[in-house]
């Protein structure tokens, strides 16, 4: 097994990054009270709140500019508990009913804490963003969609109406997207940058960081990282952030921690989210958690008609409610259908320019359709015929589809939608990274802090642990809560003398 | 975030465990070269090894006899690439043979180095043990059997007959079983503990091992344990191994770590398999990995008979092929068809002297098992009717089972067995554990050595790396041979000066 302090930049690997050590620093070429490492939503968010609190913030980017996953993103944020927008558009939610919601969203192995103040805190939190200037309309957008086109703000963004959630949880829009039409993530995250700026943090672009540097009683005392192609050594008084992304575009780590991820085609992110915070954290003897949990995205609504189609896996079986958050939907395709997944549509429902699908197959007939599909003889047959007698009561006694997304499928001709890994697109987002506590400091595997040592984001195993649970705004939502707190935190922690 | 030395030996909870440091030790009340933490297979085969290399080896038990999980079991362990008893039995195996089934079998995430050495030195690991005195008949055990009440040899114990692995791998049985009727699991451990004695190692029972004790340098150099209520520390001058047993015993760490486990209602295991070495290990900064995995047993075989019956999930939809090794089948329970299964036989396989499990319903017909299962209109009966009709053709084009499983259910009245989550048993053995080189040489998360520190048997993550691709055998087999290489390799390293 080898290590270095600097692995090459092509072959970024799956090692951790080991700190180097505070006497191996000759001079320090800047010195910060905080240090951050990444400009996206969790490093802008702590990056204001340090600055705000008066400490000397440096902020680092890899990239020309800051903005990282969340600037290509629709730009949601899951807010809830009573904010002005679900207000003004007649919706009553309540901390309680929120919490009972993200519960189940943080998916299994979650910590109550981060839930608690993620929860009790979010109308705050909301109002924090909004007067940084990021707009909101005090609109409702209806339909089932993750990417509106329009400037509406409000919507569901998860499994908030699908069974089970929906019988254990009362349904609350809680998706806040900023007043800009299309992907709004850019302009969030514009307005976050120059929050930044005028809170009076610097922000240093095209920067690398290539690894942390430990002081002889173990805390981290600054970073390393490359400039215009030469090294400089950047001292951090009161702590050091990550908050470098996660690592979907390393698929080194993916196949050792989350292989079930490396059927995604699709990075939800940048090509920065390669992992290296979480190595550098892990390096410096932080704890890698959950680390084999990730989302897991087939984009199949919009259009919302989709939902009228049936999922069915290889051998023509139903194995999801069609009306799940895609998330849920992906997850699923993966985990139980193996890979192999089909949308079943008629001629009703497919809008050829509408559907980011191609057609596996096109057949006037149901035993066509499982013909040319290859399945047992009669068994999509069976489900199709099942599915439209049961639709046609308004009922779905098999997965619980929403009376809403139920009409029989009897407008030939029939088609297969290509769903299956390999043949369309699945997003992925990693869930797993450093442990760490609510204020974002890290954990080593003992259980104790390192100190000087911060994360937030996708660095951190944060709210939500499970992607089949997961519920869009909830990552930014995290980033930018948690990433306040830790910025809040650094600010308020012991210098070094 | 509490931590302490010695967590109450009521919860053990499922925090890390911090070393003592050295300095804090008055005295050594032992000294040895080798302390061995657990007498079971791993820690047996390792003191075997150890002492009888020249090494002075402590081997130390928590219980009042050593003989852990694997006294517990059937005592298979996999051996392949034409044993004696393979040979004798007229089959023929290779190391490449055996590789490609291993290969699956260790399942995403396992380790290329472990599968070749443990695959290339199979004949010498089985001569290794037979030389122990430990007997193995010629003869070959033809039934689907997990549990075989002969004292027969080898068998097939896991996928290699079934689909797809019996497509990419040619099958051959590789579990032996040693020469005693019933379970041999206790003969097997009687006599590694024998020989333990015999190459010179002392064991130590009734003694817990509290914690590690740590130098200055970062080195492991002995242990803190309770023996007849004193605290005694024990100096290990070459190296300590962890070899005290998965976590299966210890549902906190479930929660936090493998939450699909906590399905599990009984223990593949004893109740010393807490994690305590895990966590003691993951104290001294060794990594845990793989912590999410873990073998889910359903025994839904023996009796074979049941073979020729069908899994069900509650939408009446089937899920595996019901001839898959027992824990695939158990995981499929879980992770497909969400807890929720019965196994459909008829009066002709159904005995009820043989089974296991309750029954949930018996009815006369197909109409009326489905509702009274409470499955929607029509969906089991199509499930069976279908079924039934690709059986008489001897085929099974939706799950592949083999053709000598398949035979209509025609004999009324049929039944289904009750095999859901909380109704029937579900046996659990954790396969995460500490990141370790093949030697045991135990590695932490900046992908260095621990220094003085070993791991081998569930303590690590070993051989096996997926429950869903496990074969009977793999975990003691894996356990004896990683455990015999630590045991040299602790026996070689430098003494403590």
């Amino acid at each position: 097994m080898t290590q270095s302090h600097e692995e090459g930049g092509r072959q970024e690997g799956s090692q951790p990054s080991l700190p180097l050590r505070a006497q191996e620093v000759a001079r320090w070429d800047r010195v910060h009270d905080v240090v951050i490492v990444g400009h996206g939503a969790a490093g802008g968010a702590a990056a204001i709140e340090a600055a705000r609190a008066g400490a000397d913030t440096l902020v680092i980017e890899r990239m020309s500019r800051g903005g990282g996953a969340a600037a290509l993103s629709t730009g949601l944020v899951y807010f809830g508990g009573g904010t002005a927008i679900q207000k003004a558009c007649g919706f009553e939610d309540s901390v309680e009913d929120m919490k009972a919601f993200v519960e189940m969203a943080a998916g299994r192995g979650a910590d109550p804490e981060r839930i608690r103040l993620y929860c009790e805190n979010s109308v705050e939190h909301f109002e924090w963003l909004r007067a940084l200037g990021i707009e909101y309309r005090e609109s409702y957008y209806a339909k089932k969609s993750t990417h509106p086109l329009t400037d509406d703000c409000l919507m569901y963004t998860g499994n908030e109406q699908t069974w089970t959630f929906a019988q254990r949880a009362r349904p609350v829009p809680r998706g806040h997207k900023p007043a800009r039409e299309g992907e709004a993530g850019g302009y969030l995250m514009e307005m976050i940058l120059q929050a930044t700026a005028e809170a009076g943090a610097y922000a240093l672009n095209d920067c690398r960081v290539r690894c942390l540097v430990q002081n002889d009683e173990g805390r981290i005392v600054g970073i390393k990282a490359l400039l215009e192609g030469k090294e400089i050594f950047v001292q951090a008084r009161r702590g050091v952030l990550l908050a470098a992304g996660g690592f979907i575009a390393n698929k080194d780590m993916l196949a050792r921690h989350a292989p079930d991820l490396l059927n995604c085609n699709h990075d939800v992110g940048t090509i920065g989210d390669d992992g290296r915070g979480i190595r550098m954290g892990m390096g410096a003897g932080a704890e890698a958690i959950n680390m084999s949990e990730g989302l897991i995205l087939s984009a199949y609504y919009p259009p919302e008609d989709h939902l009228f189609g049936i999922f069915v896996d290889a051998h023509g079986q139903r194995f999801i409610n069609e009306d799940a958050y895609i998330g849920r939907g992906g997850d699923a395709m993966i985990k139980k259908a193996d890979g192999i997944a089909y949308l079943i549509v008629d001629d009703s429902i497919y809008d050829r320019s509408q559907s980011i699908f191609k057609l596996a197959a096109v057949e006037e007939s149901f035993e066509a359709l499982e013909r040319a599909l290859q399945m047992p003889e009669g068994a999509l047959v069976h489900t199709l015929e099942a599915y439209n007698g049961f639709a046609e009561r308004g009922e779905d006694p098999t997965f619980r589809k929403q009376a809403k997304w139920l009409r029989a499928l009897d407008s030939p001709p029939y088609a297969a939608l290509d769903c299956r890994v390999g043949h369309s697109v699945f997003a992925g987002l990693t869930l797993g990274g450093l442990s760490a506590l609510a204020t974002g400091e890290a954990l080593s595997s003992d259980g104790t802090i390192v100190p000087g040592l911060y994360v937030a984001g996708r660095n951190a195993a944060g709210l939500c642990r499970e992607g089949r649970t997961y519920a869009s705004g909830l990552s930014i939502g995290d980033a930018t809560y948690f990433g306040r707190l830790a910025g809040r935190a650094m600010a308020a922690a012991d210098a070094l003398r």
